[in-house]
């Protein structure tokens, strides 16, 4: 098989090395259930806890702050709905952009429709948010890094402006995209709840974790056996869990060295497509996600011509599967250049030379679809 | 480390190495995002349709009416907490049997506070069911082998009887312990729903599925970005699903075999306790769980006796991490008995030998123990 040139480390990552072998191990070896009373047993929650250290001491927060869940739609869903419910006899209002993740507008939209008022911010400015806040707020959700665009919210100050408006208003932050990549300290960054994911990391998927800072009370989504505080009951998946803690311990690790060579792969493509291309990410944003647009193309045409030379890029974000970006298009942009959008996200498995490649295919892409495009409506 | 007796697989098992191996390529291999447009991404998306493709056959239903989860207690919740939402605007009863699992019970429990009526049943026989349905009945829930005594319900009796008293009343059947151990025809069990897991049969920790029949609704207890027909969304774990898939294909390619063996070594380990353990398993239950109480002794004690000879056997059901059994105090048993049982769970890797080894460690455990406590209360 021919060498994969793989740019859409936003969508899903492969996972590593040394986090495979530990799941390997606990898939075959010491596979005993964190429930049981015997050494067995006790093991398999020993890893658990430790994967929540290891969580805990990437974050900043508290080993017992940590809840695992099934990924980050869950996080997500526990996060809101779960906070919205606890308190639902005081507070009803939810405060979200129109830029979150689906599975942030999902729950929203749910709550919306079953007792609450959910009300979208125009922008993702600090002011955006306090200006929809009033005092039946019970939860703003705001993410750190767009998936889409790399965009990156001053999630610090939009908390600070919340908090100044309703002190008893929860801050849940969707961290899925900055987690591992962008500094997250959680002694100071004054939100209530976090979700993070795995498989962004070079971690399995399967499994994400929510952070829920000490008193934060929340309704569980689901009702069982009383595992993870009762909050998210099931047999946790031991194998899972602990590729996550090594996954996260390695990626906080090589955290700004990652970052560094993040920022020159990105720099080098920006420059690569200076002239024919439209860059949608602001120059400030997460370096491990370019988003640009190809106006006059589609955004599928050029993902498959590029497919075809074995590189793999994202038209959207990859759980939007194919249909029109709700967050360019909330952005403003004009339908051309949504509907040409096309996502690279990077790696540290990812070379300058893949850049380069990459960037030579969508030019000879670009020239030849909009050659053919010329040809098949010659009068323009 | 000494070879470790492992009598405790309906706790959970040890992943089978054919869906290890195949975890393990997926996580570092072919690790697309099965929403992703590319060749990698639908390949991922080829290994979700195969593996429901393979547990639809081992069920005999359609591969479109499996939801992939993240265990059976979610598949638990989404059949009872989706299933009663979403009629719940005619139809409010839920009917479920005290010796349920814990997930049923939670979710049951949490409808029952939020505007359900939840009764629970005299016994497991179909009319202990059909006594509680009623017009307004909108789920009734009954497992199929029961997780701490191995009890097998008619199933089919039960649905048959439930329906004559309101044919709209939904079905669940919780078939973790049964699945890819008893036979299970779903074009023949009149069932609407159906939990199974993977971690009970020698797939993963971390993925189970629902049944769902054709034409059922449910309401999702998550949002976000569509997968699985909306009924879970969240990227899938493509290497968990595709892992429970193979290991729902070798059970159901070896059940049969595998049944005999287990009843061979229940068979065998009844006979060694006769005389001196009570069992608490009904003869004709399911040959893989036997539940036996040695009255006068405290399970714990036995189980830590049993450790420190490396064999390891449960008190209870894991999942209730060592409370009094519910289930063994629903079914009328005296304190002195529910508080004594141990659960002993076999498989395949357990040899004759093991079951030998394991009756002359409890006789001596049950020995030792008895005559430190009449030292300890010499009158008696």
């Amino acid at each position: 098989m021919e060498r994969i040139i793989y740019l859409d480390n936003a969508a899903t990552t492969r996972c590593g090395e040394e986090a495979a072998a530990l799941i390997m191990r606990l898939l075959r070896e010491e596979y005993g259930n964190p429930s049981s009373l015997y050494g067995m047993g006790l093991a398999a929650e020993k890893e658990v806890h430790r994967a929540a250290e290891r969580l805990a001491s990437a974050l900043r927060c508290r080993e017992d702050e940590i809840v695992f869940t099934s990924g980050a739609t869950e996080a997500n869903n526990l996060a809101l709905i779960g906070g919205a419910r606890a308190r639902q006899k005081r507070l009803t209002g939810i405060v979200a952009s129109p830029l979150e993740h689906a599975s942030v507008l999902g729950a929203a939209g749910w709550l919306g429709e079953n007792g609450f008022a959910w009300r979208q911010t125009e922008g993702t400015a600090p002011q955006d948010y306090a200006a929809l806040v009033d005092e039946k707020t019970t939860l703003v959700s705001c993410m750190l890094v767009n998936n889409e665009t790399g965009a990156v919210s001053d999630v610090a100050a939009i908390a600070e402006a919340v908090r100044q408006k309703n002190p008893q208003t929860l801050v849940h932050c969707d961290a899925v995209q900055g987690f591992g990549k962008l500094p997250i300290d959680l002694r100071r960054l004054p939100v209530d709840l976090l979700s993070v994911s795995a498989h962004k990391i070079y971690g399995p998927k399967g499994v994400g974790a929510l952070f829920v800072r000490r008193g934060v009370r929340l309704t569980p989504l689901l009702y069982g056996g009383g595992q993870q505080k009762g909050l998210r009951p099931g047999t946790e998946s031991v194998p899972l869990i602990a590729g996550f803690g090594l996954a996260a311990e390695i990626a906080a690790a090589r955290r700004e060295e990652r970052f560094t060579y993040a920022a020159a792969l990105r720099a080098r493509l920006c420059e690569a497509v200076q002239g024919w291309g439209t860059v949608n990410s602001p120059e400030n944003g997460s370096p491990f996600i370019l988003n640009v647009s190809f106006e006059g193309l589609r955004s599928e045409t050029l993902l498959h011509f590029l497919e075809a030379k074995g590189i793999c890029v994202s038209s959207g974000s990859a759980c939007s599967k194919g249909k029109g970006s709700h967050v360019l298009s909330a952005m403003g942009l004009s339908p051309s250049r949504v509907d040409s959008a096309l996502r690279l996200s990077f790696s540290h498995e990812v070379t300058p030379e893949d850049i380069d490649t990459a960037a030579a295919a969508l030019r000879e892409g670009v020239d030849t679809l909009a050659r053919a495009r010329r040809s098949a409506h010659p009068a323009g």
